[in-house]
């Protein structure tokens, strides 16, 4: 494709994705405004609107609604955002069966616990390393043991602590693609609750394993760490039979 | 947000995914014209128009320029698209750094290895089940050994390469991430070359590792398959020393 047969609106994408390239923008920045990018660049308005629409979507820029100062696109790198969407459009669409999205969580969440517990092993051979902080996974794990949670409440304090792994990690691009994946079958998972033979006995055995998965981690067991992942999750999909769209 | 808070281009977004969701819409359909959906959801042609560019983004419509039959957007799904796209962008916007995507390449690429060991394992043992179809990756690998191929030609044959691993594995979301993650850190990757002290040293190098990494799996080993993927990209992001920008 050459430049010509291209759209305005790619044209715009393409300029903009070059000034983030070479640093003439960056994170806090904000875009010049619609006019000035479509004069600029030779297009119609119409067609800056689309481009930035589509870095909205993708995480890259934040817009106001209105007029005034703080009105206008800023750069902000949200990694998780564009993601999610992408992620939970193409399940809709049949782009990512259900089954490649576990697959793909068991892979990296389990490289994650056994991260961790590499890291704590370092820190414990190497004084002047420090200890992953994994103060917030703790704080999920106490939140999840109260008494009278909802299904819903549960499950969304599952994902945080499991998101709480990846983010105590710290690789940016883990962290949204789990965060992805989650997203994309949250609605898949609440639908195989309604499957389980009962819920006290589910939900006591995920607090138990998760609470041995933390403890895998504290010592320094990066295999222990990363099979219990491996046994979590895959018994979690198995128990609810999660194969089919919630509908 | 509320409903009413929406703007109109994130109504449009929402009802399109509630039609895949419902299988209203599913791959091969027509989106319904500009015209009819703006009427249809009480919004701006334009609006129609942004929701649509990111849906082509995100890799779940394919447009036609032009009028006519054979005109506007059709659901496509392909999973690859938009993962690339929003990966570059977000290595562009420094939202994800090159050591991240990296380390995420490292995971998935090492998981795709031993899987596919084990799948020939198990080929091995119960004789109704299919041995991997690898016969793609032997393919690229014969035609690394062409003689006098310059830098790029070999890098692309050298991506083709991994990307058929995963192709042999077959999980859609490993397949896209993985050609997200490569065309993300393409530049870097080329711009490392440079920095090489041998080319046909390093070319020859990679050359016996990828054949060592399809051993390990024919020989269906998958701890053998996994190590070798881990030294064989952590080994040469060392060499090329991937760590800054290309400019």
């Amino acid at each position: 494709m050459t430049v010509d047969d291209r759209r305005a609106w790619e044209t715009v994408l393409a300029h903009i994705e070059n000034d983030l390239l070479w640093g003439r923008l960056k994170p806090g920045d904000r875009l010049p405004g619609e006019r000035a990018l479509a004069a600029d660049l030779g297009v119609g308005r119409s067609s800056v609107r689309e481009a930035i629409r589509v870095l909205e979507v993708l995480g890259l820029v934040r817009t106001n609604v209105g007029s005034g100062p703080t009105s206008g696109a800023i750069i902000v790198a949200l990694p998780g955002g564009g993601m999610s969407a992408l992620m939970r459009l193409q399940v809709a669409a049949q782009g990512f069966p259900v089954a490649d999205i576990v697959k793909t969580r068991l892979v990296l969440e389990a490289a994650v616990a056994a991260e961790l517990a590499e890291a704590v092993l370092t820190a414990a051979l190497h004084p002047d390393t420090a200890n992953p902080d994994l103060g917030r996974c703790v704080q999920w794990l106490t939140a999840m043991d109260a008494p009278g949670l909802s299904e819903d409440e549960f499950l969304a304090l599952d994902a945080a602590f499991h998101l709480s792994l990846a983010e105590a990690c710290g690789n940016q691009v883990v962290i949204a693609t789990m965060a992805g994946l989650r997203n994309a079958i949250e609605g898949y998972a609440r639908a195989g609750v309604a499957r389980l033979a009962s819920w006290p006995d589910t939900s006591a055995r995920l607090r138990a394993e998760h609470r041995g998965i933390l403890a895998a981690i504290e010592a320094a067991d990066p295999a222990g760490a990363h099979s219990l992942v491996h046994a979590h999750i895959s018994g979690y999909y198995a128990e609810t039979r999660l194969t089919a769209p919630a509908h």
